[in-house]
C-alpha cells in the first residue's frame, strides 16, 4: 500500500482527494493536515467522508509528516506551498502540488501575476506540468508534478490538436470560461453565498485572471512560438463544472479542408487513446452536467464557415480533472499504477 | 460473470442502474430495453454513460429477452410491469422490480391506491420487500423482489427503531418529505420544467399519495398492529435526496427515559451493523447533500422536551438507496456477491 | 413626503426595504446606516438599487439621525435594536422595528430564547405586533410596531382561522417550515455559501429556533389559551420564499363539518377583506415562486379524512410580507397612506 | 384608457406582458388569447396573477378581437405570427410583434434562417425595429414595432457605441452569449426540464441560431458596412437573464486613446439620457441578478492592452428589456405615454 499525506486537507480538493482515493485499492491515507482544524475529524468538516471517521486533522509540520507517507498532495494556497513543496521533493518524496506555485516555469512570470516572490527557481525547472495527455512520460518519470489548474486544463486540452496542427491563427484565440462556484474553494465570503451567485451570472478577472499565463505558456509550448489569449472566466450558479468556448480563425491554408467533420477527426486521432478525454460526434455538444463528478473530459467542436472560425467547446468537472482527478491520475503514472484506477466513475447524472 | 436485463433502461432508475453496475465487478448488462428508444444508443439519450457506447434499446419482448439475462431489473412504469415480472420470475430468473407493483402484499389496497386490477396476487404473495435492513435473510432466499419506494425507503428506516421499540405513539405520525425533482422521472412535462420547479417549492399530493399505504404497510408491520399516518410530500429544487421530517409523540410510558441521547444510542445499536445506515451524533441532522449519489443514509434525531415529541430527519438519494442502489443491494444480496459491491462510493459533495 | 431613515440598511431587509420604497410616491428615504459601511454609496454594496446612487451610509448617531426622518426601519440585529428603537420612540418618532427585540411581550420568555437582557420591558409592552391581518386597528394608533418574524407571520396566517374556530385541537400542531436562503441574511459564513447550500436540504434548530415563542404567542392569544408547538425550520435552495406545511388534529366535535371545502370557506371569509392573503380553491397548494418578490400569501388546505387531520400549507416572500413589505405595509397604516401603496407588484414568475 | 389585447398570452412573455401591465395606471387588459388554454383562466395557467382573476383566454379569433382593443401585443410563435399582424396591422392598430417575423428586413434573410416564406414583405418595410436606444424617434411614429430579441437586444447594445465611434474592428466580432432557460419558453420538453438544466451548461446552436443575421442587421446598420458575426449562445441553470461577452480587436488607429476609462466614458456619454442603461464603472462588472425582473440593463468594459481587444459584458433580463418590457417600452413611446412608466421597478435581488 501506498502511504498518502494530504498537505492542506479542509478544502474543496483536498476533500475531494479523498473521496476519490476512498476507492483506491492501492493506497492508504496516513496524515491530513489543515491548521484551522487541526484537532478535529475529517467528517466534522464534511460529514459525506464517513469513511473517513477516525482521521483527524494534523498540523502541518513538515519533520513530523515526513515520514508518514511516500506520495504528498499539496492542496495548500498559492505562495504557501511553495517551500513544503520543496521540502517533500528535497527528501525523497514525490509530490503532485495542487497549487500555482510550480506550474508556470519562469519564475518571473509567476512573480508579476501571483505578486509574490519564488524562492524555489531550481525546484521549479525540475518540476512537470501534469497534464497527462501531454507530458505523460515525463510524469512517469517525476517526482515533482504542478498540478495544472482547472481553466486551463479545460482550455489547453480543447485546443492542444487545434494548435499542433496548425489550424487555427494563433494570434488572436478567445477563451470564454464559465466556472461552477467549487473552483472559488470552501470559505467565508459574502460573494459566494447562496443569495449572492444563485440566480445570477457574471464575467470576472477579465484580462486579469492568472490561469492566464498558465494557459499561454502551454499553447505556446504546443505552437513553439508564443501565444497572447484573450482569457475571461465567468461564475455559474452550480456547483461544479467549467465549460470553456474557444474560438480560433482558421489558418488561410487551412481553409479547404476546415469542415467541423474532418477537424472531429483530426481530435479523435489525438484522443482516441486517451482515457479520459472523449471527441463528439458532429452536432453534439458537452454539457458540464455529462461530466461531473468523473473524471472525464467532454469536447465539441464546429466550424462556422460564414466566419471561418473554428470553435471549441470544452467541458470538465473542475474538482476532478480540474483538480483532485486530474492529481490522482498523476499519482497513478508516477508510481506504475494503472492510470485508471479509481478514476473511472461515471459522472453522476441527473 | 452474472448476465443483467434492464427492462425500462431509458429513464433516470435505468440510468442509474447502469451507472452503478458499470463498476460492479462481477456483471454485466446484456440487455436494455425501451421503447420509445428502441434502435438508439444508451449514449444517444445518456452522453455521461459513455461506457456503454456499444448497448442498444431494443423493444421489450420478452420470449427473445429471457435468455439473455440471469437477473432482470424491472424500471417499468407501474402496472406495465406486473405481466413482465411475472413472466420471468415464473421462468426461474431473479427478478428485481423498481415499479410498485409487487410492494404492497393486499391486492386490494393496490388497486385502491393505483386505480388499476392487479392480476398476479398469487405472485405478489410471494414477492418479498426489499428493504434489506428489515428483510436481509428473506431476500436472500428470494428470487422475486419489489424494491422499496423512494419516500417509503426514507420513512420506513427513519421510524423503525421508534416503533419497534414503542417509543412513539403509533397513532400521530407525521411524514413530512421533501424530495428533489429527480424522483418525477425523465418526462416532457411543463409541471417539471426548469422554470417552474426552480425557485420554487410546494407540497403536492396532500392526503393521497400513492406511497402512503406502502409506508403503512411496512410501519404496521413492525408496530404489530395497523398504522395511518399523514405523509406529504413536497418537490425541492433540487436534482436528487429525499429528507423526511418524522413527528412522533413519546409514549407515556417512554417519557422518562425519552432523552435525545437516549434515542440515538436505541438507533445506534439497530443500524450498527448496517453498511448503509449512519446515525448521526446529537446536534448532527442529515443534509441531501452528504448522500448525493450514494447508497449511504443518515439519520438523526431530536427529542422536544416541551412538546414530548421525537423528532426524526432521514436523508437519501432517491435515486440510489432510494431506487437503483437499493435494487444492486438486493441483487448482491439475492446472488451471494457481497451486499456492499460497487455502492460504497461516496457522496460527490459538493 | 414622509422622511425615512433606515437603521441598518446594509443587510437584505435593508436593501428591499429600499426596492420597495423606490417606487412608493409619498415617501423619501433621508437616511440609511450601516456601521461596517459607513462611507459608501448604497450602490457600492447593491448595484441593483441604482436610484439610490447617491444615497450613502452613514455610522447609526442617534443624535444626529432623529431630526432627519418621521419614521424610522429598525433593520439591526436582535439585541442592538433595543436602545435605538426605545430612543427614537421616546423622542416621538415612529418605529418599526424589524428585529425581533419587541416582538415577545413578556421580556423573561425574550430574554429566555434570546440569551440576553431586555433592558426596556416598559417600551415592550406598549410595542403593537405588526401583523396587520390580526392588529390593523391596534397598528393605525401606534407609534411602535414590532414587526413579525418571517416564519411566524407564515404560521400564524395559516393557522389562524382554524384556531380561532376551533377546528383544531390546540395540543399538538406541528409546524413544518421550510426557508429559501435570504432568511440567513448577507453575511460572510461558509455555512451559507453557494457550494454548501446549493442541491442540498437539511432541517435545523429542532426544537430551539427562536421563532417558536413568537409563534406560541400569537397562537395562544388566539385560542384564549397556551399553545405549545412542534416548530421545525428547513433550509432550501433557493434565494427566497417560505412555505409552513402545519398538522392540526380535527376536534371531535368539529369532525362532521370537517370537509376540505368548508373550511376553505372559512378561511376565505376570514381573509375576503384582506388585500394580500389568497386562500386558495380545493386541490391547488401554495408555491413559493407564486408569491416571489411579493407582499402576498397564499394558503392552502386539506383536511385527509384518514386521519382526521387538517394539513395547512401557506406561502410567502421572507423578505417582504417575512420582512420588508409587512414592515411597509405597517408604515402606510400608522401614517394614514393607502394600505397597499407600493405593495401591488404582481411575484415575479419564473 | 388604453386597451390591450395580449395574443399569445398562454407563455412566459405572455405573463410577463401582464405582470408589467398590472402596475400601468393608463391601460387595461380587454383580451388575452391562447388556442390551447381557451376558456381557462389566466390564473388557471399563472396563480401569480391573481389580480387578473376574471380574465379569460380566449381563440385568437382576429375579427371578433379587433374591435376590444387599441394596442396589440403580439406573442405567438414564428411564422404563426405574420398573419395576425398584418391583419391588426392594416386596421390601423398599433401593433408590437414579439415574434421574429418583423425583425430582418430582407425577406430573403428570414426565409433562409426560419425556414419558412414570410408572406407579407410589404408590411415588413414598415415594421420599425423596436430598440428605442437606436430608433426611438421612428417608434415614435409608427404603427408597427417588431421587437427585438433576447439576445440581439443584448448584444447591439452592447457593441453599439464601440462600432459606431469606430474603436473596434468590424470583421472579428465575438459575441458569447449565455441566457437563463425562461428564453426557451414554457413547454413539455425533456431538454429544458429541471434535472437536464440544472447543475449544467453547455453551448448550444452554435454557428446556427436565428438571432445572429439579426444581430448582424443592426451592426451593420450601426457600422454602415456589412459585419458578420460569431454567435454562440449558452443555457444558463437559472430562470432569467442574458449575459454578453463580446470581443472585438481595437482598430489600429484608436489604439493610443484605448484605455477602458476612456472607453466608459464614450459609452456613458452614448446612454446618458437612455433611462434604462447603466454603463458601469471601471472594475465593476453586470451580473445577470442586479437586472432581474427589471428593465434595466448593465453595460461593463475592459481593455486587454496585451492583446488590443475590446471586452464588453452586458446583462438584462431576458423576460423584460429582453422581451416584454421593452415592448412596454415602445408601448409608451408610441401612445405617448411617459417611457418609463410601469417599467421602473428596480431587479429584484437576491
Amino acid at each position: 500500500m501506498i502511504k498518502i499525506a494530504i498537505c492542506g486537507g479542509s478544502g474543496y480538493t483536498g476533500a475531494e482527494l479523498l473521496r476519490i482515493l476512498s476507492g483506491h485499492p492501492e493506497v492508504e491515507i496516513t496524515a491530513v493536515t489543515s491548521e484551522k482544524s487541526a484537532g478535529k475529524r475529517v467528517t466534522d468538516l464534511f460529514p459525506h467522508l464517513h469513511k473517513y471517521s477516525r482521521l483527524v486533522y494534523e498540523p502541518l509540520d513538515k519533520e513530523k509528516i515526513l515520514n508518514k507517507a511516500d506520495v504528498f498532495f499539496m492542496a495548500l494556497p498559492h505562495a504557501a506551498s511553495q517551500e513544503a513543496v520543496d521540502y517533500f521533493f528535497k527528501k525523497g518524496k514525490k509530490v503532485i502540488d495542487l497549487s500555482a506555485d510550480f506550474r508556470l516555469s519562469d519564475a518571473a512570470v509567476y512573480e508579476e501575476w501571483y505578486k509574490t516572490p519564488h524562492n524555489y527557481a531550481d525546484t521549479l525547472k525540475i518540476a512537470v506540468y501534469g497534464l497527462p495527455e501531454l507530458y505523460r512520460e515525463k510524469i512517469k518519470h517525476s517526482s515533482l508534478i504542478a498540478n495544472p489548474g482547472c481553466y486551463p486544463t479545460s482550455a489547453i486540452l480543447g485546443l492542444y490538436p487545434a494548435i499542433k496542427e496548425g489550424i487555427i491563427d494563433i494570434d488572436n484565440i478567445i477563451i470564454d470560461s464559465k466556472s461552477g462556484t467549487s473552483g472559488a474553494g470552501r470559505k467565508a465570503d459574502t460573494a459566494f453565498s447562496y443569495c449572492e451567485v444563485n440566480e445570477g451570472f457574471k464575467a470576472y478577472g477579465i484580462a486579469v485572471h492568472r490561469h492566464t499565463p498558465e494557459i499561454e505558456q502551454e499553447l505556446s509550448g504546443i505552437a513553439g512560438e508564443k501565444i497572447t489569449v484573450n482569457f475571461t472566466p465567468h461564475l455559474v450558479p452550480m456547483d461544479r463544472g467549467i465549460i470553456s468556448t474557444m474560438y480560433g480563425r482558421i489558418r488561410e491554408k487551412s481553409l479547404k479542408k476546415a469542415e467541423t467533420a474532418e477537424i472531429i477527426s483530426v481530435y479523435k486521432k489525438y484522443y482516441d487513446a486517451e482515457p479520459f478525454v472523449n471527441v463528439l460526434d458532429e452536432g453534439v455538444y458537452p454539457n458540464a452536467k455529462n461530466v461531473r463528478g468523473s473524471n472525464f473530459v467532454e469536447i465539441g467542436l464546429k466550424v462556422n464557415k460564414r466566419t471561418n472560425t473554428l470553435i471549441v467547446v470544452s467541458a470538465i468537472d473542475n474538482l476532478v480533472k480540474g483538480a483532485s482527478g486530474q492529481a490522482v491520475q498523476n499519482m497513478n503514472i508516477m508510481t506504475g499504477i494503472k492510470e485508471t484506477t479509481s478514476l473511472e466513475s461515471l459522472a453522476v447524472f441527473p
